[in-house]
């Protein structure tokens, strides 16, 4: 592929990225209770105002991830955006908790009252990428150590005891391993650990060698299915849910799996990351007939029991850019550039709203838009543009080697 | 419509009926640990063992209800299945739970270990149709006493406290009243109350009361719409929840409605189920491009956040049916029985699978069927065989009365 048709990406990239941060900061900002809308129409218009921790706490990490290793999105508004939110987020998400002091609501009413509450760990962890990425850009130690106590206690809900998360003690409810949880944990090692050192540092990077051995253990069948929930001793579970392929997802962890292999120097890991959690989903998801991945599969061809198994989803498709540029970016094959270019067709000629700017995230199988709002209880400012900007960034790096 | 275009109906019914029962008669009985499979691909084959105690619950009720009422199924083995469904929720479904000493798991493993709790009152609801109905053939005076003591308990949690189903209480959750609950209690309050008398039976009916006038409280915007949930006060709710319409549960209650306003009289309460609960989901949810009807709808026209709001699923069909037959039935409307006769073309035509008999659940928009299995974790023995065995009901009696 030329030089020209990389230099095209990159202009697309950064140009959809000034759209995107340009929507989100024309029609999300709550200027009366601080924090962030995301239920946002396709032109703009809210249609919710419920606010969604998750969705703070990826804003205010995006936001502050913009500011500081971007340079035209070093400007105060961004700045100002992202400590509103983080203010919003640090009076308001916590809540009182038998358990655990440091639970966190899933999604808060416009001015802030709990709503409704997960048993999960996720909206504790884009508090901790929140709280970490805002200290870094403001420099405030309360805020850093606020991320370091709440990531102790993640560590401690995951590898100790889950009790914390206040779900009850079933006899049939046997641990099951879903990649999420370490892939979560492995992102926000690399969030904490970044340019640091020292004891804390080692600490987290034992998390993280962890993370990797468990998101592993997800590659099965002798490696050629990557599959969403195994058993605590990386077996297959029975069922439904031991079947269950997320094609997005084990993209997603392909680039997680990378980017550590890089950082730490070990070639077995990125090889694996490329070989397995890349392709395998791509032959598995990719969908021959209409294009574009599938969002759940069923590793012995069974039809999925969630309803939107064959719809396409924004994020897989954003994950999938980034895994196959990042991959192709260390290792040169022109394989990978192929499948970057070909999830990148069909990515930008169905999600992105040339009219409006953003978008749109649910599409049916045949490639209609069938959700037409940019914002919503779970979509928002954050698979797009950490694509966008992931992808400037590593064309970036391809094309300043290529033109040196 | 000609007496003879009734007969086919009825014919088709019967037909139908018989091959429903067979295929779980065939199928879902899981003759090693008692119970129901009921996660059962399009030609039968089992895909998961989970017992999703719903489904056990609503099992048990068909087949006694059948057993009961129709004379070609009272049959032995149509009683030892339900009994043996019985047996099993009997056994395993009640879970050990600090508030509540009735409180029902939602889903088992195959052998009855717990998986999951809801914080919902509908797997207790569903425990007693199952147990009261299966008093009714079986004769057992402990049966009914359970039935009775968990109806109780049901109350308890509606109209006087919550706590016992084990939601954090959380400042911004401000009570909810979601249409679900008093339908629910309201099918309950019928199953409880049939052919019986007494004081027991005066409690129900004061339940029954207070279910209709909650239900009523959904009639909002001057009569033109049914929204899934609203405040205590029977206010709007703000945003997407209270903007969310359901087509196919407003016809479900439109017939409990008028089946509840013929068994007292009440004809102000027989118009509003069929001019009100009838009609206005089906001007609404109606698809007038491709036939059927949607399941979520935003009354303001935004589009639902739900990923499924444009499918077809099964069961709103089965609910029309009975819903126009019944109302048809009562009132001799033409324009009803057309409504009848559209959504049987579509449902026969879409839904049921002549090759290995049963129904598909699940179309997209188009019709096309998108997920192709007969049984899930949410379909069982159910909706279909309650919409056959009713609307073969009511053109007997339709047909009786023409006939005679």
């Amino acid at each position: 592929m030329s030089i020209e048709k990389l230099q095209q990406y990159r202009e697309q990239m950064r140009t959809e990225l000034d759209k995107v941060v340009d929507f989100w900061q024309k029609y999300s900002h709550d200027t009366q209770y601080g924090g962030f809308f995301t239920c946002i129409g396709k032109d703009g218009k809210i249609y919710d105002e419920l606010k969604y921790v998750w969705l703070q706490g990826r804003q205010v990490w995006m936001y502050c991830r913009l500011y500081r290793t971007m340079e035209r999105f070093n400007k105060p508004e961004i700045l100002e955006a992202a400590k509103s939110g983080g203010a919003f987020l640090r009076r308001f998400a916590r809540i009182p908790n038998s358990g655990s002091p440091w639970k966190c609501a899933f999604c808060l009413t416009r001015d802030g009252k709990a709503l409704k509450v997960q048993r999960t760990i996720f909206s504790e962890c884009f508090y901790v990428m929140a709280m970490d990425e805002l200290a870094r850009v403001t420099g405030d130690q309360d805020m850093q150590a606020e991320a370091a106590q709440m990531m102790d206690q993640l560590v401690h809900w995951v590898r100790v005891d889950p009790s914390g998360l206040g779900r009850p003690q079933l006899s049939g409810d046997t641990p099951v391993c879903s990649m999420a949880v370490p892939m979560m944990l492995l992102c926000l090692v690399q969030q904490l650990t970044e340019g640091r050192s020292g004891e804390e540092v080692d600490k987290y990077r034992e998390v993280g060698g962890w993370c990797v051995k468990q998101i592993l253990q997800h590659l099965q069948r002798g490696g050629t299915a990557i599959l969403e929930s195994v058993s605590s001793e990386g077996k297959e579970l029975p069922g439904c849910q031991g079947r269950l392929q997320n094609p997005g997802h084990a993209l997603e962890a392909g680039w997680f799996l990378l980017q550590y292999g890089l950082e730490n120097g070990d070639q077995e890991l990125q090889r694996t990351a490329v070989d397995k959690f890349m392709e395998v989903p791509f032959l598995t998801g990719w969908d021959k007939e209409h294009g574009g991945l599938l969002y759940f599969l069923d590793v012995d061809g069974y039809c999925p029991t969630q309803l939107e198994w064959s719809m396409k989803l924004w994020w897989p498709h954003c994950e999938a850019l980034i895994a196959y540029l990042m991959a192709y970016s260390h290792t040169k094959e022109p394989a990978l550039l192929e499948r970057f270019s070909q999830v990148y067709d069909y990515t930008f000629s169905h999600f992105s709203d040339a009219e409006n700017g953003e978008w749109f995230g649910y599409l049916t199988q045949q490639g209609k838009v069938t959700l037409d709002f940019k914002g919503g209880p779970f979509k928002g400012f954050f698979h797009v543009p950490r694509c966008l900007y992931m992808c400037e960034k590593i064309l970036d790096s391809i094309l300043n080697k290529q033109e040196s």
